[in-house]
């Protein structure tokens, strides 16, 4: 049986990036390979009327707290050492996106979406502002032209465009989402699940 | 170690009853009870702003219907047959929860909680109806009489708003709620991790 695992990422949530770090447990124990798709997390909320939980959590008691002390626990489960909330956050992520279709294009996808990753949640740089990108890029010896120029393609724009109206139309309402042969799972503390199903797949 | 859990539970939601199910082989395995604690889940989405996700998902796409898969491989996972959701849904519980209160200090509770969850949510009946629920106790055997004259016990009812104010004191914003030593984990789909806590607590 093939096993098709998809990771619909948006940079800008860091739940997306706590799974980023778990995912190459899951690939060695399971010998299958996640598939990365960039989606616009901002394009998913507007076509679902979902929004994050930065705004639907406003004023709510209690509810943030428990999704600190889920994301704690998951950090210790995980023994994660390299995460820190990002003080720009919310980041605009459209030109890092588009950057990510460039970059998978092109084949550099995973060191691409590592160093981009380390920029947002690992020591965490505004990553909407020009300058800061390009130094960053410069920095993690991306190149940083190339991407710059890729980010302006109407085939890369419009492939983000693309990515992100087949992960609705697939079931996506937020971030991170997973696909395991086409059945969605929602929310980083689904992973085990992801690894369950891939599990129970490979062996039917 | 002493290992204390608690389940908040309000007989108005569908997945504490979905919990309810599986509680007994977390009891079974782990050889740790669960106390059961009425409390008042308008209550507590009053004092924290938040609200039942029938209200908060109208509108939003894609997201109720993966709350739908998620329950489907809720009752898949345990063999769950005797689920139907309430035709009646949203029902007022305030006099069931009351009604819970006294069967606990009266020493009846798990008999009362496995009876009411059933006409709830197995056998589902309009339980916020006067005349219905008289003649749902009868049919359960339960001390009618007894349970209408307790739900008008001043104690009973100021208990149950004590329950209710503790619960959001200790960190709860909707149902279902487990503590476990005072740890906090909310919905089904964290009684994994609530059955992995007292084990780990049990072997420390």
């Amino acid at each position: 049986m093939t096993v098709s695992v998809e990771f619909h990422f948006d940079f800008g949530s860091p739940n997306a990036y706590l799974s980023h770090l778990v995912i190459p447990a899951i690939e060695a124990r399971t010998g299958v390979t996640f598939e990365y798709i960039p989606v616009l997390l901002g394009g998913i909320f507007k076509a679902t009327g979902n929004a994050s939980p930065a705004v639907t959590l406003r004023g709510i008691k209690n509810k943030g707290e428990y999704g600190n002390i889920e994301m704690q626990r998951f950090l210790t489960r995980h023994s994660i050492d390299n995460f820190a909330f990002n003080p720009h956050f919310p980041v605009n992520t459209l030109q890092l996106m588009r950057g990510a279709v460039y970059a998978k294009t092109t084949g550099f996808l995973e060191r691409y979406v590592d160093e981009v990753y380390r920029h947002m949640w690992a020591e965490p740089k505004k990553m909407d502002d020009q300058d800061v990108v390009k130094s960053a890029f410069a920095e993690s010896d991306l190149p940083v032209d190339e991407l710059m120029a890729g980010m302006q393609d109407p085939e890369v724009k419009q492939a983000l465009i693309t990515n992100t109206e087949r992960s609705v139309e697939i079931g996506s309402f937020g971030s991170p989402t997973f696909f395991v042969n086409g059945e969605i799972f929602f929310g980083k503390d689904k992973l085990r699940d992801v690894e369950e199903e891939i599990m129970m797949l490979l062996l039917h």
